[in-house]
C-alpha cells in the first residue's frame, strides 16, 4: 500500500452549480493492476473514513489483502479519500487558492455525485476504462449506487452495503443534531476556527457521541456495557461519569476530535442528507451486476432500506442479488463483522469472472 | 381542576443518603374523592410533564375527564408534579433555604423512589389510605412500578405504560448526550446560570432535539416530513434550514427551552438512568393488579422491555395483564394515541370494581 495524491489541476463542476478550481484526492492501492487493466476494484469509504482501507490499521483491514475477500492476489484495489474530507483530499480545511487561507465555510457544498465525479477523474488518470467493481458501506454504499447511475458503462458491478437509496428523515434529523452541536460551539467561529488556532472540539465530540449510538445496536450496547458502573456503585453525583457506557461515549468523542475536521463533518453529513436516487434507480437500464447487503441489527440503514434499493433496481430489470446478514452489531457490522460479509463478497466477485 | 401546592415541612430522606430539608409538590385534582376515599387514581408524569394532566392543554387531556378513560364521574384523579421538576415542585431552580439562592447543582441527586416517596406523603396528606390505581407512561410508568415495590399495600393496581424495568444502555447513552450538551453550554455556569441572568438554551435545546428523535418512530417521521424541503428545492447552503424535519426539530428545541429548566433536565434524566428494579420485581409478592402496556413502534422503550416487566412480575405469581397496542407513533404513542390505550385502561379499571 502507498498513499498517493492525485492532483487534478482543472476546475471540477459541482452539482450545486459552483465549482472547485482544482482538487486533490488522496488514494492508496493494494495488489497489482493487470495488463488489460480489468481487475481494478474501487473501495468507497464512509463518513469518517480515509484512503487507508487495507493493511495495518486500515478500516477494512480484514477485507483487503492476499487471500482476503478483496484478494490482492487477484484484484487491484484502489481506495480513494472523498472530496470534502480531511485525509489528504481537498476539503474545507484545505487552502483556498483565492485567499491563501483554509476554505472553511467558503468551501462549496458537495454531493455524493461530486465525490464520485472526482473519483472518476482519478480512475481515468490511472488509465482504467472499466472497474471490475465498486464497493462500499454506508456513505460508501451510496457512492457505489451513484457510480452505477452516473457511470453505468464504466463499472462491471456495484456492491452496496448497509446503505440506502435515500437518506431517511430520521437520519437527516440525527445529522442535524450533530451539525447543530458543532455550529453552536463557541470555538466554531463560523467555520473559521483555523484562524483562531482553536477547534470546536466540544461540538464535534458531541456530534460523534450521538452518531456513535446510531452505529451500534441496542443489543450490542447492552452486551458490551449493560448498566455496569465504573466504580461498582452509584455515586449520586452529576459530575461523575458513572456508567461504563458514558465513559465509552466520551472516549469515542475525544478520540474522534483528534483525527477529524469539524467542517468536513458538516459538509459530508450534508452530502449524505442530499442523497436521494429513488428517481434515478428505476430508470437505470444497465448491465451492471448489483449486490446489495444488509445487516439485521442495523437501525441506521435498516434492512427495509436495502430491500427498497433492490425493488427500485428491479423495476427496470437490473441484475440484483440481495444478502441479509444476521448480525447483532448494528450499522457498524460492515466494518467489524467481516466473516460472512467477506464470503458473500468474494463469491460474488468470483462469479463475475464467468460473465462476458 | 385546580393547581395546589402541598408543602411538606420536614426533611425528606433520599436514597442517596442526603436529605431535602423540606419540599413542595404542585398537584392538580379532577373529579371528587368519594366518602370512603377509595376512588383515587394517581397519574404519574414523564420527564418533562407537569401536574397539569387533565383539562384544557393538559398533557393527557383526552384521557382525563367526564366519560374519559380516567372518568372523573367515577374517579378522583390526582396528578402531582415530581420533585426535581420545575413546575411548582421543589427542584434545582427552587430556593435553597440554607443560602437563599436557587439550589443549582447543590440540589441533591434524586431517584424515582424519592419521587414516589414524596408523592406518598402527598397521598397521606389527602387522607387516602389506598389508591385505586397509579398510572403513567415512560418515567411515569417507572414510578408506577416503584409505587408497587415501595408501597405494595397502598395501591390496588398499577398501570405501567411504555416503560421498562431498567433504563437500557442505549437510553443512558442518549441521556448522556443530552446532559453533555447542557453542561458544555457556556451559559451553564456549572448550574448557577440563575445568578448570571442567563440560561443554557443552546444546550437544552439540543438535548431536546436529540430526545425528540427518540420519541418518534422512523415511520412517523417519514410520513410527517419525509424529505420535504422548506423552499421546495435544495439550497446548497450550510446555513439554511433546508429540510422540514430540521425546521421541526429546531422548533421543538426552541419551544422546550421556554418552558423547562436545564438543571431539572439533568436531575430527572439522571434519576431515569438510575432506575433498575429488575432485582425487586421478582421478589415482589403482592395483591396488586398490574396492567403493562407497550406500543409496537416504540423504540425508546421497546416492547421487549415491557415483556420483561411481565416476566419478572410473574416469577412470584403477581397478577399481570399485558396489552400490546399497534401504533406507528413511537414512544409518544402513550401521549397521543389515546383511543385504544383509553379503552384498555378504562376496562381494566372497571374490572377492578369486582375485586375485593
Amino acid at each position: 500500500m502507498k498513499k498517493i495524491i492525485f492532483n487534478f489541476d482543472k476546475p471540477l463542476k459541482l452539482v450545486s452549480g459552483q465549482e472547485l478550481p482544482s482538487f486533490e484526492l488522496a488514494y492508496e492501492t493494494y495488489g497489482q493492476l493487470n495488463e488489460d487493466k480489468s481487475n481494478a476494484i474501487l473501495v468507497l469509504h464512509a463518513l469518517s473514513g480515509s484512503s487507508h482501507a487495507g493493511g495495518k490499521d486500515g478500516w477494512w483491514e480484514g477485507m483487503i489483502g492476499p487471500g482476503c475477500p478483496l484478494d490482492t492476489n487477484k484484484y487491484f484495489i484502489i481506495c480513494s479519500n472523498i472530496i470534502g474530507s480531511c485525509y489528504g483530499s481537498t476539503g474545507p480545511s484545505s487552502i483556498n487558492p483565492k485567499t491563501g487561507k483554509p476554505y472553511g465555510l467558503d468551501f462549496p457544498i458537495i454531493t455524493v455525485k461530486d465525490m464520485v465525479n472526482a473519483q472518476k477523474l482519478l480512475i481515468d488518470h490511472l488509465g482504467i476504462k472499466k472497474l471490475y467493481s465498486v464497493i462500499g458501506g454506508s456513505l460508501g454504499g451510496m457512492q457505489a449506487l451513484e457510480w452505477a447511475i452516473t457511470y453505468p458503462n464504466e463499472i462491471k458491478s456495484s456492491i452496496v452495503i448497509a446503505a440506502t437509496s435515500r437518506m431517511s428523515t430520521q437520519n437527516i434529523a440525527f445529522n442535524e443534531t450533530g451539525r447543530f452541536a458543532i455550529i453552536l460551539d463557541p470555538n466554531f467561529h463560523n467555520g473559521d476556527y483555523y484562524s483562531y488556532n482553536t477547534k470546536p472540539t466540544t461540538g464535534l465530540s458531541l456530534a460523534r457521541m450521538i452518531a456513535h449510538i446510531t452505529y451500534l445496536s441496542e443489543k450490542i450496547m447492552d452486551q458490551k456495557f449493560g448498566r455496569e458502573l465504573k466504580s461498582g456503585k452509584y455515586l449520586f453525583d452529576l459530575h461523575s461519569i458513572e456508567f461504563e457506557v458514558q465513559s465509552y461515549l466520551r472516549y469515542q468523542g475525544e478520540k474522534f476530535v483528534e483525527r477529524f475536521d469539524a467542517n468536513s463533518y458538516l459538509y459530508i453529513t450534508k452530502a449524505m442528507d442530499y442523497f436521494d436516487v429513488t428517481k434515478e434507480l428505476p430508470n437505470l437500464k444497465s448491465k451492471i451486476k448489483f449486490l446489495i447487503i444488509a445487516f439485521t441489527s442495523d437501525w441506521l440503514f435498516p434492512v427495509e432500506q436495502s430491500m427498497e434499493i433492490v425493488k427500485l433496481l428491479k423495476e427496470n430489470n437490473n441484475n440484483v442479488s440481495f444478502s441479509l446478514i444476521d448480525s447483532d452489531k448494528g450499522h457498524d457490522s460492515f466494518l467489524i463483522d467481516i466473516e460472512e460479509q467477506g464470503k458473500i463478497v468474494s463469491s460474488f466477485l468470483e462469479g463475475l469472472k464467468n460473465e462476458i
